[in-house]
């Protein structure tokens, strides 16, 4: 029911993902009444279910009280199923804080993990890269930034079958002697975490492939994608601009089109919707509040992913190993 | 003599400016053989003058090293000029660190400010703001970030002729929920200032002109700011690419060159390259290490309208003021 479109985007995002996956089951909660009529012009497979919520976290709710007094959200109970292993992941396009609460109350954390954090890919000019926390935490400790950049890693092992991700940490430049004390100390401990540590990148190598895992507190990671989002929409408005000036410049520009179209497919940002809260004991899948039908349909897509490689089992095991295995030695 | 081009930039970008201003003399400083052959194709005017160095810091050289040692650079040498009123500004491309760390040694802070911080314009849809700090200290407390606050509206309100720029905090939310204990109690400083604070921006809300000044540590300006440059490099890598897939693409890609040119000119980062180091009893502004012969020459241009404005000065009187008032409403 989340998101700035709520079952208009759902129901036929989940159709599509259903239409491509012969195996997979959906199971859409929310209002009944509101699901079935969303139906209705399509009817209803047999591998869609519906469970019935009576409540509905606003976007603007303060995480605290949706937790408190909206128990039968639609969040909560989309939550509920995957901890009652009815379901085997939750994507949802609502209020990103009271989701992170909600399944933070709900699943709780792995062992090892202090705190989950939201890691999404991004676009490079090599491919793709993963950037974690994106918010879910303002400030980190060294601690959690090595919690961070191990189930950063594992995630991408996983997802993208490599066998050594690269792990970056975020700073203000790429020499050993830039940063905060905390972030100098940080770099120690992922220097002796059996991960595959390259040390610091600043905000320009995001994009520029030189890591598969960049690490970061909460406000770094925030405040990096929402810059980047607003230059690429800022060289978007310009190009408009710039192609719409004159009778020529329209006419190259509809030339252009295919051209900007696939350029603009390149770097979509509806190909990368769907951040994960990693850290917890289930799949939760955040998904862009305005997303629409292929933004959302990608975020179940990336469920499906994790739940084949089983993700949350893959990092406690591995967070036993290194964890286990750093703590024991930095203390 | 710094920068990754020294005298080959500096140079040529010298002989522009000095042509448009009929009454600037500026003094080239560093190792004077080197000037006197890189001016030999041109002939030597008048109002440019050498100033012999026999040193150079280098790019990667610790600061603390730099001010110790090199007491005979360009960077020192150009800066005790400005102190010796030989000079009414200075302008580097050299190391930003040793050229903070000289200058605040050589110059001294402003009365009322405890450090120094970066301020660059940046492109926005509706025209352009200015950030602060882009990096000269790693955090900020409050007070720190209303001295900020403060010098970024004085220097805008003078070199744009606004009369109450609007000043913004970086924050990872706009609501004034979001963010750390600090950030809310900075927000609470500068809604108590006497300047035109108009709350929090997040990192998408820089590039659509929300506010005229926006204030955040040397951490997050570093990480918006080169998040933005490597989104953007991004962006044209995968337009290159686009363009120059077969024959129709690279046809079209010729013809839509002059609208593609226009578009690059909106937001040419050389159109923006002259940072101030606000806050120093002098003038001080750093261009960027890769610029060209036209961004050098802009950073030029924005030490004479600092010059013709009598920025230290002005916010030296407006901090009297300002900042007498607000220490004193506050402890």
């Amino acid at each position: 029911m989340g998101g700035d479109h709520g079952a208009s985007v759902v129901v036929p995002a989940a159709l599509k993902v259903l239409s491509q996956h012969p195996q997979l089951h959906l199971i859409l909660v929310g209002d009944e009444r509101v699901l079935e009529q969303k139906l209705q012009p399509y009817g209803q497979p047999e591998r869609l279910h519906i469970q019935h919520a009576t409540e509905q976290v606003l976007m603007d709710e303060q995480p605290s009280k949706a937790l408190r007094h909206k128990k039968d959200s639609s969040m909560r109970v989309a939550i509920e199923l995957v901890k009652k292993k009815q379901a085997a992941a939750c994507v949802s396009a609502g209020n990103t804080g009271a989701l992170m609460a909600t399944a933070r109350f709900v699943l709780k954390t792995l062992p090892h993990i202090d705190r989950p954090a939201i890691i999404s890919a991004l676009p490079t000019t090599q491919g793709h890269t993963h950037m974690l926390d994106l918010g879910a935490n303002v400030h980190a400790q060294p601690k959690h930034l090595l919690q961070f950049a191990v189930m950063g890693s594992v995630l991408v092992a996983a997802v993208d079958n490599i066998a050594a991700p690269r792990v970056a940490l975020l700073n203000m430049g790429s020499e050993a002697s830039k940063g905060s004390r905390s972030l100098k100390y940080t770099a120690k401990l992922l220097a002796d975490a059996p991960i595959n540590y390259i040390g610091f990148v600043e905000g320009n190598d995001i994009y520029q492939g030189k890591a598969d895992v960049i690490v970061c507190d909460g406000f770094a990671g925030n405040i990096a994608l929402k810059s980047s989002e607003g230059v690429a929409k800022m060289i978007v408005h310009y190009a408009k601009e710039a192609f719409s000036e004159n009778l020529f410049t329209r006419l190259v520009g509809g030339m252009a089109l295919p051209v900007i179209k696939k350029l603009g497919k390149r770097i979509d940002p509806r190909r990368y919707n769907g951040a994960s809260l990693l850290g917890l004991r289930g799949i939760v899948i955040k998904s862009h509040g305005s997303a629409d039908v292929l933004a959302f349909a990608h975020a179940i897509q990336q469920a499906i992913h994790e739940v084949e490689k089983n993700i949350p089992e893959q990092i406690s095991e591995q967070l036993v190993d290194i964890l286990g295995m750093t703590q024991a030695g930095n203390h």
